[in-house]
């Protein structure tokens, strides 16, 4: 088969590979029918993250069809069409029990295209299919399912869950990407009372309204905290998600929000941040921090089929097999070519 | 009458200072019986609170009677003997609405011995005085009382319940101070598996023993973080209470905890803390930071009361109104006089 | 003045009444510009409130103008338009400090036109006025904002909230009068994959139709757990809210939530219901009650203020003060009159 | 082998009986070591639970040996000694990827001496064996262990941790049974104020007594409700757990709580109980009801390592295998022979 084999840092190809085999009995051999490109992949690329070694395949969202199991696989068969999902899961350890499977001790957690071979190929080994793929429900296109592979249980999860939105809320996002664009896109699920972008780039600001977006402020033009603090009677947000990944950002939202609110951290840091404790140690803040668990990939995928979460609207590009390359390279210049998500299928 | 009066960095004085009146028609004036000495006092005098300033008392605990009562005043009368809490409450704002009281938007907060005079004096005016007082219930003692106008519920609301202690857990307290000897008493509330201790002092460590840690680190001989791994089967805590208010033992804290764990700040904190985004984005770590509410106050007079909380045995020693130099010198040299909360009383 | 006297089980009339005096320092008297009645009214006529006597005003909701206030209230001034709520509140008492004003052992709770004369009036006296009245914010009409006094509260405390309604879910509201509409259009703020209703009076799922409910099922024609066993594969709606008041209503509100679920029963009751513990012991549900606390009511303003909730919807006839008799006639024949809330103005 | 066969209402015998065979290649057998009988076992032999059929062999908790194991098993080994609980859980379904293993629809829940043989057995089948046994700790008797199959978990989930106790509340079980008393013990994890035991036996009452409880009420003898409201100054309990499972003690439960209490329902019902709605629409209760998950399994098994937990009381009489009528009788018979839970051993 053909995968897209990383070879080191600034270095893949969509080569030849050899097919997957099923290891365990609760593996899955999946035929990839479509895939994408996450944030993470450029970071792997960059070399940033160390578990994922030269020779292995990248990705690690994919919508395909069953084409093998294991014998201890129950609930999907051959032939049946699957979402995989970002994260594989024992469903035994202390923490898949308590449904934190992105922390999973027993071997599952974020492995494909990271510790194993990923979804970026013809063909990919699932394990612990049981826990770790969900049926393609009817009149749901692969374009839109593919958005719950991770982009949108991670701005659910990790983001409006995390940062407890609710009702009546002011939420601030700082980063309009595509991360952005799903906390935008969940938090809203919660009716705040306003949705507040920030990004330093025209194009994701209008993607962002576009979205859903109440209020957007350009932060390379203006102070974010005075905005902020003007559209909130001099409090600030209730929630602020933080969806980029640099130390400005993450300080920016822990400056954004009110006395009892919360920062959510959705972004991939590389370098540690400042926390200003000395201003912040009696605000009454929480913090958190999170891996997507994909604890809520079937309450998505409910609203997905009921059209209340629109997905569609993340795929901005498409793109054969044999195009990584330039998929890559559109997704890469996403401030010039306006990529959010790239779409690439068999 | 006479007052502890605040008159700059390092200098204070036991001295003549007008009696108090009511201000307002919610103020109460009470005769202070016995007061003590919180750690942000020695902040005060080293000058690190910059809303305290020359002129003002200080002090925010206190168990005295009631001498004067405003119109607005329902709940207390001339006579009562009351405890006045650190955090007064306007009762109507949206964070006393919420409980949130040490937030109050409405002239409440702590503001005695910071933005009004405070109870090292004979009297003292308490703003708000229904919602920022509570009777002396019977068979309670004026030391163990006042240890319920700041450091327990502190340790109890900022420490344990923000960190979420839950039955079972190892909870790893870092500072073995008043505060984390708080922190360590209210934690067993909940019946953790294991209170851990951390300081760099050999007499603190006793001391947490006495108040019921099971495991001592001292992390001037050790390195705690290894030691809690040890004891976690390489996981690490559940829960990490941070009680100095400096970044090394912040940064240890967040270190020590497991996947999906709690870092809850009590510390005051006067700089900033280095937060390793790069190393936690990934943990589903939650961060608090509080200043104490004291929403938890009738739970700790029911729970001293009952007995299930030892407030005694903070109190190391005892003087009189006009030794106010000496007890402030015992309890700044807390290493060297054993000395936990020093109470004086007229 | 004139105000609506209740004069025993049947009798009412709009008549001369002495004005409203400040009795306490925390009252304030307010010339209500515009009052609704409520179901509950409605029992209080037939005599089921037991605590309402003779000689006493009727109704608890009003829009109205400051006319007078007591040396205690701060946050309100002669000639400001205000909200008063259905509650008030002591904000001292156990309850007030924990948010469930509707509970409060200080004198405030559920007490105008129950306790002590209320709001179909031109004047009337409201007791703790600042934790009790809400400025009227610009933009909202007083039509909206009555709506906010009673209904909308206790739709999304008492149902929503209660019941714990999550992004994804199968709702069920039973009774689609006013107060099932109030829990409708209020369970939309989290995004429930399906609102199903359920009535006997087409006119009612009429009107659920067009506040938002997806599945509309006539329990006179239909078995209603047959019906919403069929929209969830078999398993039960996650949470049932019960909107009646009656015995069948209720125990069908619990035969129709799936293991796990939640029912919020929101009707006054007069008589028992049977609890099927035979059936339900094993199956982990909640069963919740309550009367509204207001707690939401900042929270709501927001949303009405941002057009999240669409309250006027709910007014479906407007009367002046001395159609009372008409008022009361439409509203208590509702299913001819396909009336919902009728508002009464000066 | 030999087994404990139930054959139809009032028969049972221990007689030889097919040994047990892996049927699923998630299925271990396990030697038993130990078992109990539970109340639950007694149900089945008045024919209350219709799902147990006759011939088939009773018993849901046990401690054994492994012998055998599916070739999916990958957490337990042959030869390895586990604790076997009475839920066991496919670890796929929505229900247990909730963590709600007690309503897992993948063939899970308490199957064990119900819907499949049971463990009062030489050898039982275990299915979903990962997901439902827990290796023996080191230092921990198969007395004390056999107590985390059912009845501790039981307690601490459906009565304590539903009922939501919490530090300084007034908790009231009725009923001082083993499950009751199961219920006390787990409580005071959480330092109640006040632990409060209704039961009509002396001899259950003393027992109450030496598990913790502060209080008894002999409720044959005294009026509860009125002893309740007089330990609460006329409020009422924060928590009332039913441990009987009759309509008399659960009406018992809500009218013994303050209003916002909770009524947490552990006992197994047989008829219908009357809720008296119309005494309690407005008083914002939460009851719950509830079959054990044993997602606390692990957390116990900390608690009962750390000596937290004492289990060994529990343990009143010992017995041979081929003793299981004596333990039969000794058990239904408590009250005369004071048995609490009765052990029999190979």
């Amino acid at each position: 088969m053909k995968a897209l084999v990383y070879h080191g840092p600034g270095a893949k190809a969509w080569e030849d590979f050899p097919m997957p085999a099923l290891l365990e009995d609760t593996d899955a051999i999946v035929q990839v029918d479509t895939t994408t490109i996450c944030g993470t992949d450029l970071h792997i690329l960059k070399g940033d993250v160390p578990s994922m070694t030269a020779g292995r395949v990248i990705g690690h969202e994919a919508v395909g069809t069953v084409t093998e199991i294991g014998a201890g696989v129950k609930t999907i068969a051959v032939g049946d069409r699957v979402l995989v999902s970002c994260v594989t899961a024992c469903g035994t350890c202390r923490y898949c029990r308590a449904g934190s499977f992105g922390q999973c001790l027993g071997g599952g957690g974020w492995i494909l295209g990271n510790r194993i071979d990923g979804t970026q190929a013809e063909y990919v080994r699932v394990p612990f299919a049981d826990n770790s793929t969900y049926p393609v429900p009817p009149g749901v296109s692969d374009d839109e399912l593919l958005m719950l592979a991770d982009i949108l249980p991670t701005g659910y999860e990790v983001g409006v869950l995390n940062g407890q939105v609710r009702p009546g809320d002011v939420v601030v996002v700082v980063g309009a990407g595509p991360i952005g664009l799903s906390a935008i896109t969940s938090a809203q699920l919660f009716s705040p009372s306003l949705v507040v972008a920030i990004d330093m780039a025209a194009s994701r600001l209008e993607a962002a309204k576009s979205f859903g977006a109440d209020v957007v402020i350009n932060n390379a033009q203006q102070d974010a905290v005075s905005a902020v603090r003007e559209l909130t009677a001099d409090l600030g947000a209730d929630v602020a998600i933080e969806a980029v990944g640099v130390p400005a950002t993450f300080e920016l939202a822990v400056d954004l929000v009110r006395p009892g609110g919360h920062v959510a951290n959705i972004g991939v840091h590389g370098t540690s941040a400042t926390l200003h404790l000395e201003r912040i140690w009696a605000r009454n803040l929480t913090i958190t921090t999170g891996l997507v668990d994909t604890y809520s990939t079937p309450t998505l995928l409910r609203l997905l089929t009921g059209r209340q979460v629109d997905a569609d609207r993340f795929v901005t590009h498409h793109f054969g097999f044999d195009e990584f390359d330039t998929a890559y390279d559109v997704f890469s210049r996403a401030g010039e070519t306006g990529a959010l998500k790239v779409v690439l299928s068999k």
